[in-house]
């Protein structure tokens, strides 16, 4: 049997490009949100899948945080980083100067702003669920559109590629992670991510535990908090810190963390991508 | 000329309900994107603007972390909390049992999804941008449909409400805040919100900045990461913190935490909501 990538779909999105450059001989299966890709990797439908955890602009996905803090039975055992790039799309018939309406998902649309401003300043812009659900409503227009969409999508679906980097920053850029039922072994350059709380919040207690990384010399890449779905001043903290949790210093802080925190869970320890 | 107070539209929302609660009397003028809520109170359009902030499922809406990281001229003058209430509307003339499709923001869908599979197992659920384009499109619909909309959007669209309190957690809260030209004088029980950043990563940078409250006994609420919008491994970091800035430890550790900082901003100090 081949190995089995799934990816967050459908065929056309930025995570099937990520899953391309990951695993190019993978058997590609889209599944249509998160929590599916990692329920397929959860029941072994599939040995591992990608979903995007992370974007230069708009942040965390959160939808990933949830899956990784709530299911058990998956790690993360990859990342990777995969630069965005929008493109405006046409069908073959439509000529840019032709265009007067232009469809995208609205975060899409915002990160085209200067691009549409400028070149295309009377096209009516329409707001659509996702990137290919756009490709799908200018092929079903019945005046001439144009979508902004992933590259991929133009050739899935047989239209045209009339503008390429439309994106206003430079910097638009999506780490990715691979989950699967094991994380990765020691490479010597490694991150690792965990979740921590706690069940009092007295002033001190979460500096008392970064302390714990401090004085080990263990730098934390990143800290971030999310609600617990008991109530609004309650939070989970995840961190990304720079090592691998069999490295006896990441090793030991993480079991002091765990006697102090009421939540503690490691999401794997994977080679660090060296463009984050 | 009234007091004229800006929320994230259109009316219907729970911003809009956010808006009622704090001033009631209040011209409430409704504004399509939190961007352009900011605006309107930074160029005195009107006097206060209500945006969303965070939601307990959900977590942080990003669009106002941006705004209060990126505009100058704007503060945090109040909090307050909202409970997320879903409700099934429908046309006077469709009954619970004739209806075939239902329509909403994903978000609101996924937080209902356990009334949807219980009491409408066999009914298409369709998403649509938000939830009022749900109730356009529900009365739009050639088929007998419902939406799932805020109680307001009932009496405002003309519908009915079939049935309250559908979403699945009881602890499905929204934090608001009010934009103003200023925050609010100290009153003895309240917060501070504040964000900052250092050029340099170093291990243990992070570590001794929450230092500087921890060993002064004011207690972080909350901390949170953003990227910078430079790359995805440099983070802006946002606090919550108990105390006014005028306090004095609150003052000396902030002064402290700028004297480390490349960028640090102080988003206003406001009574706190006693319900977070």
């Amino acid at each position: 049997m081949p190995y089995r990538l799934a990816y967050l779909g459908p065929p056309g999105t930025f995570s099937e490009e990520a899953a391309l450059q990951y695993a190019p001989q993978a058997q590609r299966i889209p599944f249509l949100s998160i929590p599916a890709v990692a329920e397929a990797v959860r029941s072994d439908m599939t040995e591992e899948g990608v979903v995007p955890i992370e974007n230069s602009l708009a942040g965390s996905v959160t939808d990933t945080l949830d899956v990784l803090i709530e299911e058990s039975g998956l790690q993360i055992r990859r990342e990777m980083t995969v630069p965005i790039q929008h493109c405006l799309l046409a069908p073959p018939t439509v000529q840019a100067d032709a265009i007067q309406a232009i469809y995208s998902h609205p975060q899409a649309l915002g990160q085209c702003r200067r691009f549409l401003e400028r070149c295309f300043p009377k096209v009516q812009v329409a707001a659509t669920l996702s990137t290919v659900a756009a490709v799908e409503e200018m092929k079903a227009s019945t005046i001439p559109a144009g979508a902004i969409a992933p590259h991929r999508a133009a050739a899935l679906y047989g239209v045209d590629v009339l503008a390429q980097g439309i994106q206003d920053s430079p910097n638009n850029l999506t780490r990715f992670v691979v989950l699967a039922s094991a994380d990765h072994a020691p490479t010597g350059d490694d991150r690792t991510s965990l979740c921590f709380s706690f069940r009092d919040d007295r002033p001190g207690l979460l500096y008392e535990v970064m302390g714990e990384f401090a004085r080990r010399g263990i730098n934390l890449a990143k800290i971030e908090s999310r609600p617990t779905k008991e109530s609004l001043g309650r939070y989970i903290f995840l961190v990304d810190l720079e090592g691998h949790r069999e490295d006896p210093p990441v090793r030991e802080a993480i079991d002091a963390v765990a006697e102090r925190a009421s939540l503690l869970k490691v999401f794997g320890s994977y080679p660090r991508d060296a463009t984050t």
